[in-house]
């Protein structure tokens, strides 16, 4: 049955040189809009659900683009605020075989979203329509003004009885010298207030400063995942391993743990067209399983060919459906689709 | 020496996404124009013999555009009538790794070749200027009026002393549900006009209704491609078995029966750029093998070869000349040509 | 005060030369979706109001790339139903001064919409979240099961309170030979049921069949659309006069028919980008003057402007708000906007 | 009734700046093949002529593209060389209003065409099978080789009773200091030989060194051309007058001087988007109106209104109907064709 | 005789959506690196001077690319500082006729040039290798730490018996509410410190705060200038009248004071491609013509063709060379140059 | 501490087909400027050294297109001569897979740098300012003309204490038949006034006919080089052993010989971008860690990921900085860097 998730996050403007030249060597750029929550809420939106999306835009030419855009991908607006100048920006090269890719940010602190005053959502409005509502560590490191929206948003939306997402995804860039002190107290109240959370061992060694003596991280990951769910009252933590691989692939290792098990996906080797977005494709996944009821094993599975997919996909953004996805999972790659 | 070999088959216009978006995510299309025999002639036209298509294109801008691309291909107009009003065409969506190519059809079934009067070609005068005439089985599957001038048209050249070639290339969806009930009249109607035949076990199983206890398909095809020839009084059987590997590669093994003996080519293993047209290269080798008297063996390669360098070439049709492929069969991968 | 609008209508892919080759020169296309539905819908969503098209788009790749774009046009999808296989589409090669632009359709006969079923829409449904619905003669031409379709939803809207609209619109090369015949009871009928028509002096004197001895353009109209309205019921009469000029630019005389008078706009003389779906913008301008309760100086005015800024846009569909129209009607072409 | 047009020239790759940037500010470049012969062979193979194009090209990848863009635009490739490994080429940048286009050239003189050995064509099979054959200026100045090539073939022509055609059509860069007193012998050479010359009074003061008193370019034109067609036994001699006016407009007069009359088309005034080669498309329509049997006046409107479509066309190279010619010369610019 | 021409100035990021969609049509931009420095400096440089620019870039792929355009610009980049993170960019959507250009700014306030530390530039080694500075209005609303940069640099040259020159170049969207009485104190403190100041009567009355009595723009120029002239010791000022015309063509009248007298340039008019930066082309030909000893009317006629030539170039940067605008500047526009 | 290297040789402009298309098949190019004296220099500049290019560019709009560009390049134009009216250049199509790239060329023997006069170059002025200078062999192929700038440049740096650089670099295609004859007398003249030479055992044996019973590639290189470095009085020998592998990627092992000694690099194995210019990176590694002061492992290593990242590089230049080749010596591949 079709839920009603809420995503909260900045809209970002990529600006992606074409082709494999540097900035420097090129003339144009393709653009898009993505962050993200934009790419949870519109796999779900994918997937059948309604996904609305808690942000705000500029309201000029730039704002008019990306409003356009999220319409595009299925994103319902109506909690979409208009107000600010900017958006934030940044520029991908992409990187070839020894040559990673380079992400380039422009400045992000004085976007609209950023910069929202304190009343520019209504909390409880948006939690009565709202059966999910989804958050992730980038938006956690923007400011307190952005955190109170977020906790409060949270606050709400459980308070109705509603699920809370939380995704950790930490980017050390954005949190500065000393982030992880930084950044832990803030961590352990989202952790406090969501049900499902994105998150793996390293996540609880560096963000909550957590110990083990094991070395494999699959071991860390036994030993750690059950204390953290189990202080923090999470009833469902998922993740990935993910290996770059000598000729280029990547690898991806799925895990659930819920209910004191842990389920893990088969291990998926695949070529790689454009690897930014394809977390929140896993994290659509494991929504999407939890939501719809599919067993922790089928819930992993899709989740990690939901993942694999996305990296064959042009932008940020997923854009495979549900039955593509189940395809995924059981055939070999095929012939041409005719 | 140079033949002359009409072919008779539909122009599609290809219209092609660029790069690897989805055709939602688009806002451009690439063009070309293709089809079976088009990709057949043409490739014939490269080896140095002269390919005439046998065809109807709109007499519109569409026509116009199409004509001229196959003018630029090399192939004699002679033969194309201009009436009607529309040019099939298709959609495609370039796969990437896990993901598969897609192909969207446009309605063909009221395209001008496919509405084409029954007066439309003059099959004595074709005949008369054709050594070899090519037919296939995706025109057999449109409706009675063309399989009519398909069968007219190889009786016509039959009657001259001419070669035919029918290539069995059954597509499922075109015949619709009980497809190859529909389909078995037809085709044995070709097989018994046709002199050389491509084909594999599978044709034999499905469309002709035979069966073997083997399970191997190798098994199914030296068991199965005999009785076919012989009963149809098919000189020369041809075809490839196709493997897609894991790695995205594919592997092609070609094999010739002519003489009540098998001969099989090199397994070549490839990279992948453009798959759709193929075949066609592959059945463009095989006839210029025949009509240049190689040896089967020589053809069987030569043909194995010229299917592997169509993958590597932009389009449906077939750009090598017969030096390249000839050095593509002795030669490893190199360094740039300068 | 928004109002609800509903279309009903066909979308289009135009597929268009880029730049100023013809078909037959190209090598690419860039692609859009366009109706006049969709662009009277989408101008008017633009102004404020809700916009729903009422149409029916396969269920494949192409649909779902029109559904797309539809929603990146601002569209509501509520009413817009996926079946059948096809979608109509047109070739455009942009003209050149001496040179005009050509337009070349494939077979739209058998789109999705003109083969949906009798059961396909909801009339009653629609017309119960509709204050406004709008038909256009293009659709009118296609055949009895559309033509169905738009009384029956016509009728709907009327028992419910609400407006019909409906455009004249009359192509010949829809209607064949004797078109005015065949079309004239549809049109009667149509216009029977409207409250606001477009239409100028030719629909009433080729379709209708009417009679005027005055020879000029204007006479004619002020002779005749007053007959016209009151024989039919009809409130509002609105229409342009073009003349396209020496120098490649166009001039437009836009009138509304109102309450037994007529209002004209200022003659607007302008250079053209993209001429299609302009007449679309002049249409929206009418309607939005009409629910606004603008004056029939300032609804005229406005729908002129729109329809001018329409010719500077890429595109059939308009792109322009209402504040950008208001300033059109005021100021002198300016400088950079920064 | 269809004639045979041979035209003996050398084929450029035109390498153009896409939009308006100088190369210096450009990264890619749009390139097409055209020449003098190519142009008017191929604006009378779309009148329904055969146009035969006499020229070698390099046996190389260069080569193979020229040769595939001369079959699109419908030339018989019967008596093309392939030799030689060069192509001479060119550089455009568009100009824009007050900035002019700008041309620069590759080094042509090494190209396979001016280098093509003694034997290169074999005159009379050329002859045999050509009912005009067509030469210009720019050819006459590459070097004494290519000369005698022209003169060997015009002779050939007109010793089987054919017509030959000569535009004087002289470049001062390709000629050097003293180019005019260079120049004269080989032009009084071609003028013997020709039947059509397409030539204006200032070839005939400067490269003839013919002098008059007259100041206005029409009166000196009515004094010096009747001497020169009775001095060199021309029958049909024809050109234009162009001038570019200040809003960028371009003015063409057509004349054609024939049985002692002079005839002028209407003065046609229009945009231009690709002002190179349209005096090809002129020279065609005087061609194609002397083949047919047009009367004189008819000939120079459709040479006029010939040269005006293709000022309109993108590219050196006329493609424009007979049909659209005949429309355009009396018709006014439309709106959308459809 | 070369002179050493400094810029201080901010680099900007142009991103251009291509042809005439607006951004939110669009899916990929053009770019560019500019500024009213780069485009003098650019200009000065083409002249045969040596241009370098003093600013700060930032040390990232962004400031590499803008380096890497600088220097293909033909800039001396001895005096560029790279530090801090971001540029300034800005999105220009082109206009069409009666839609008129439009320029959205992203937050430039924190650009590396910006927020530059107080030490970042030598002035007195700048000062040592410069014949001439100049700066311009632009910076001069940025922040107190540019404006202290920007006076003590035009000190520092002034010490040393370098030019300096200023141009107004008032913005109102960047000084905010009260914006005149901000900039006032500045614009006095800089124009003190000029030689050569770009200004019209505009500037006079708004940001000085002078009053006349004439209603005409060349009667308040004629009176108001003397009085600037004379009040800060400026020796040179200069600038234009612009209007745009009903054909979206401009017209531009160049003016110049100096020894009391005004030298008006011929009023030109001209088509537009892009017109912004073409103030700084019209800049460049002011100083061009006072460093290189033109007569005041060369100086005012060269630097309106200069002025006229930029709106015929792609890009903010003037690209015309002495010898072009000199042609421009006696030649009526020509037909190819070839 | 930075030097400053000259380097002698030709720019040629590079026309690539874009993607995969062949040039028959496509209609745009897109254009770069190199040669392998621009890519060491470029390279050099990149690593902080100063690049003095020595060469004669044509006096037009492509000579001022390739500057522009040498410029971005980061190369200094103080040697750099204006002169003559062409510019060598090549078209290349991509390869993929099984089929190889191809280069075809445009006449270069009469461009500016092949036809530049005796006294284009002041040897000793340039030998002033450069501590190093670098010739190659492809060079050496021109003319005699060419190769008396050659020997008499590298004499004058070497009367100065410079360092020069010889990459034996021998194309048989520019040297014709008994090409080794013709050119082993200048390759000897340039060993001998060479001290940093780019070779490998297959130059000893076919350039200097020097004769080995080992089979092996490195046991021929080990013996060769030492005789060749001894002979000729060469202190550093260096170069690769390329292979090419079944998966299309392509491995390098890189030497440098020195004080009698041989060191190797880690063999690096590659996936393949863009593999022309690869080996001027090569040289370029080579030639940093020598006025670097590297040691002789650290230099090779260098060099050969130097050479590897170069392969990643869209055109001929090598783009990497100091720090991403000291990254990619040490680090895996890793995922995308923001």
């Amino acid at each position: 049955m079709a839920k009603r998730i809420a995503v909260f996050g900045e809209v970002m403007m990529r600006l992606q040189v074409p082709g494999y030249e540097l900035l420097s060597q090129a003339s144009s750029l393709n653009f898009s809009f993505s962050g993200t929550g934009v790419n949870v809420a519109s796999a779900l939106a994918r997937f059948g659900h309604t996904g609305y999306l808690v942000t705000t835009l500029p309201a000029n030419a730039v704002g008019d683009a990306a409003a356009a855009y999220l319409r595009k991908l299925g994103l319902s607006q109506e909690f979409i605020q208009r107000g600010g100048n900017y958006l934030g920006m940044y520029f991908l090269e992409n990187g070839f075989g020894a040559r990673p890719s380079r992400v380039t940010y422009s400045n992000r602190l004085e976007s609209s979203f950023n910069t929202a005053p304190g009343d520019a959502y209504d909390y409880d409005a948006i939690a009565a329509q709202s059966d999910v509502v989804h958050f992730c560590g980038i938006t956690l490191a923007m400011n307190d003004s952005v955190r109170l929206h977020m906790k409060s948003l949270a606050k709400a939306v459980k308070a109705r009885g509603g699920t809370v997402v939380f995704d950790c995804n930490y980017r050390p860039s954005l949190w500065g010298p000393d982030g992880y002190e930084k950044a832990k107290p803030h961590y352990e109240d989202m952790l406090g207030l969501a049900d499902i959370v994105m998150m793996n061992e390293k996540d609880a060694m560096f963000i909550l400063g957590m110990r083990t003596d094991k070395e494999n991280r699959l071991d860390q990951l036994r030993e750690l995942l059950p204390v953290v769910a189990a202080q923090y009252g999470i009833q469902v933590a998922a993740g990935t391993h993910r290996s770059v691989n000598g000729d280029n692939t990547h690898s991806l290792l799925g895990f659930i743990y819920k209910k004191d098990t842990f389920t893990f996906s088969k291990k998926l080797t695949f070529s790689v067209y454009d690897r930014i977005g394809a977390g929140d494709a896993y994290t659509s996944g494991i929504v999407h399983g939890e939501i719809s009821g599919f067993s922790p094993a089928k819930t992993v599975d899709f989740a990690a060919a939901a993942g694999m997919l996305a990296h064959t996909i042009v932008g940020d953004t997923p854009m495979s459906s549900e039955s593509e996805i189940l395809r995924a999972m059981t055939e070999a790659v095929g012939d041409v689709e005719r």
